[in-house]
């Protein structure tokens, strides 16, 4: 609660981050994600424009019975009254006062062209909307930040009106006076300057950045620096364009490279957990290399570095990963010595430092298999697979297969259609199945799991979530053209958990292949070892 | 020229950007590469670390041969000098002598904890290594940069040593000295003290950062503004963790917000395609919300903007995107323009400015298969079919398919085998053929071709030379994994020219048959409009 007082953490996902391209929130989406948000501690959740939009409407509806917010409060976000009617009469007015929200964020034209064009009034009548608007939510009881739209072109071509919309915002009992980058291209000087000069006006100062010149982040950072005590932004950076500025990045830095104290104790270690589930509910691939809680954030081409890795990782990260609850991974690559393979069997739960020896085989394959083009580096689960083999001397197997054989056809209408037979023994019984696809991998990963299925019942749950196919190098052996090696990635995920397999081949659909066999064993021994840790 | 000398763009896309997760570049994809670079005018390519990775010993061979570069020069990569050796015996040093770059770019250690354990060798012969080897290239007549490792973390560790480590190289004749921020975890008001600390000492700095606080840009900008002339980046922010900053953004920003010339002129205004280019070889999906060059960087769900964005759209964006050859899409929309269409009609031989009803059809159609997935961007041939198509009134055709099948089958020995059937019509005869392959895509293809050479004999010439595979974003139609939209491109050449068709469907092996179609329908005409020139 202090926190909400010195320093505002103020999310606007639901509302500004909405308005990516190709996003679309649901009530039961925003709900989800507002919980999230709590969660990360932030001070404010902007939920939606209550009365413009109907599902914003029935979004504060329902947070008011359904969410339980421990840390944050809820803002309604709208703008100042119409030209021309008093603030108490007009319905988007009344829409905001009636929702629920203790706080209210007031857009307001600060940019002169603006109020004319865009607005079409007045100067002067524009001050007026801001200031009746302000003080009538205010004498309601409700809290009042204002969002001075365009602010920083507005400065650049008339600052005096600029600041007089401030002035005036804050005059009639407005908290904070949030300077928007609308259009998103300041960069960093330009911002400091701007924040220094208004902060020096005595208002309350927040700032609201957009990426489109990649300094969403910076900015935001500079202007705390200047004085601002109120960053908006979102989570995952989603937003309008190239998106705001990302939340979890600017209060990373703020906590841990600038020692400011701006979310409860503690909860900054949950970040990359909650972006990765807000990126599930909106259903926006999360961006590996999204700085602190990237897939990558944190992984290393370890090679020549990994002895000194070993000696101390923090000579080679530029924070400690559990920082933001994420985790430091060594990529195995063809430069993988004997110290990456260490340390990797260590992330697995291997010990291997005490057997020299198998250091050595597992190193000789890995560099013979991504010799001819294997790459482990994202397949962890057929790295794992692999180390089994060698470790317990056998690979684990859970089904024997006979043959398979895919066909695709043309069709009349242009539809190709792909079928699969397969032939395999699980669990002492022979299964001859047939699968359908739209797609030759399609079809085989249809028919394999109806047959595994019938032995191993847990492998209804597992599902393919990523297929991604590779032409290797033509200097590899294979050529060029349709005549290369291959290289498909497969994700399979049983609803807890994911998992990444290669396979390799001059065939795509033995590659494929290989893949998918790789991803439906390594599930099913995960799922046996947890069987046999409960029994 | 001159700008080389005044300040440079140093790209690193092709040895720090490949260090990215998952991205792995052939010597092909790597030459592919250099000339899109070039093209955009950057001053500098580091190709590699010629000498310590066959395949960039490699790159550095036939660029000799195959490279004709109009604005830029290649660096080679390396390290200084093995501790205890001489420079001029040390194999690595040679390499890079030997590489044909007229520019060695030398990383070094500048923080002494690195010196003692990475290196395990002594502060002072540190110092002679980067002397020895700085002084016998040069010796050698190559210009050469270093690359001060750690930089900012040395600096912060002990100040006396980093800034001895570019004093000794800057005296022993490099160039610039480039500080490195290897970790990533500065942020720009830290950046612009040190930077400014150095450049007061009387070398010539250079910026190479990373984005691990998402300060990327921002820190190379806050450094250029402390007297830095010399910015390395990569092209769509490639590289290892959360990537390099992104040479784009960098350079739009100082071109275009500080006015500074960095640049050949008007080559920026080619960045979009060159961005959208280098990802298609790199396989790594363009990320819309990408600063300047993102498919959403100017996208806006219109709205409540419309009829403003109407009389003036630089109410709404921050600047003209046809600075960075991007366009303005209003949401939910056009993917291609007017403008665009004409454009490309005009480099494709086509003047379609006179028919407004044409240039309007040819537009719809490209928007609409766009959005299902298409990409012309990158396949010019299909275009150009799809072009005649609605200026002739009929698509180009050859022969008649009535069928095809393609059946994958495993083998005992793991070796699976495909075999294509393919029933088609030409010249008035009717051809029934199959062809075998090592994959289904390479079985019709040799089917295919067996049958229409009979017709037409110059298809012997045609060499399908590139096949590239893409599954689509999930949130386009088509849901996930094996499920998903893909998108094929295939490279078909004649011996005298190569050009790129595109196939799209929920069958990998239907949308490689649409593009080996095209593929070689595009061929026939080419051919078929030269004899035709010839009679």
């Amino acid at each position: 609660m202090e926190l909400q007082g010195s320093f505002h953490v103020y999310d606007t996902t639901l509302r500004d981050g909405a308005q990516q391209e190709g996003l679309n929130l649901t009530v039961a989406d925003k709900l989800t994600i507002a919980k999230q948000l709590d969660g990360l501690g932030v001070g404010y959740i902007e939920g939606g424009w209550p009365g413009a939009n109907p599902r914003d409407t029935e979004f504060f509806r329902r947070a008011a019975d359904e969410l339980d917010l421990r840390h944050a409060k809820l803002a309604a976000f709208g703008a100042t009254r119409r030209a021309g009617v008093r603030a108490a009469d007009d319905p988007l007015v009344a829409a905001l006062r009636d929702s629920g929200a203790s706080v209210v964020t007031l857009v307001a034209k600060s940019h002169d062209r603006h109020v004319e064009l865009a607005l079409r009034t007045t100067l002067e009548e524009n001050l007026a909307m801001v200031r009746d608007t302000v003080s009538h939510l205010r004498d309601e009881g409700q809290t009042v930040f204002l969002d001075a739209e365009h602010f920083f072109d507005g400065y650049r071509a008339n600052r005096a009106y600029a600041l007089e919309v401030l002035r005036t915002a804050y005059d009639a009992g407005a908290e904070v006076v949030a300077l928007c980058d609308t259009n998103g291209g300041m960069l960093p000087s330009w911002v400091g300057d701007v924040v220094h000069d208004v902060v020096s006006t005595g208002v309350r100062v927040g700032i609201h950045c957009h990426n489109d010149t990649g300094c969403a982040v910076a900015n935001t950072l500079t202007a705390v620096d200047a004085g601002a005590t109120h960053v908006q932004g979102t989570i995952n950076g989603y937003g309008e364009r190239t998106g705001n500025a990302d939340l979890v990045s600017v209060v990373a830095n703020l906590e841990l490279k600038l020692d400011k104290r701006v979310l409860p104790q503690g909860l900054l270690r949950d970040a990359t957990r909650i972006a990765h589930a807000v990126a599930e509910v909106t259903n926006v691939p999360p961006a590996s290399r999204q700085p602190y809680v990237g897939t990558s954030a944190f992984a290393h081409k370890a090679g020549l570095h990994a002895s000194a890795i070993k000696v101390d990782p923090d000579l080679y990260q530029h924070m400690d990963p559990i920082g933001v609850g994420n985790d430091m991974r060594l990529l195995v690559s063809d430069m993988a010595g004997r110290a990456t393979i260490e340390l990797k069997g260590r992330e697995l739960g291997f010990d291997l430092s005490g057997d020299r020896e198998l250091v050595t085989r597992v190193t000789e394959r890995v560099k013979e298999m991504e010799a001819r083009g294997h790459s482990f580096e994202a397949a962890d689960a057929s790295f794992e697979l692999l180390l089994i083999e060698e470790v317990e001397g056998v690979r684990p197997s859970y089904f024997d297969i006979e043959s398979w054989r895919v066909i695709t056809d043309s069709s009349p209408d242009g539809e190709a259609v792909s079928e699969a037979t397969v032939k395999l023994r699980a669990e002492g019984v022979r299964y001859v199945v047939t699968g359908e696809g739209n797609g030759p991998v399609n079809a085989l990963d249809a028919a394999l799991r109806s047959a595994i299925e019938q032995a191993f019942p847990e492998v209804a749950k597992f599902e393919l979530i990523d297929y991604k196919v590779r032409i290797l190098d033509p200097s590899l052996p294979g050529g060029h053209g349709t005549d290369a090696i291959t290289r498909v990635l497969i994700e399979t995920s049983d609803g807890e958990s994911t998992w990444v397999t290669v396979g390799l081949g001059a065939n795509v659909i033995e590659a494929s292949w290989d893949a998918l066999i790789d991803g439906l064993t390594f599930g099913l021994r995960k799922h046996h070892r947890q069987e046999g840790d409960r029994g």
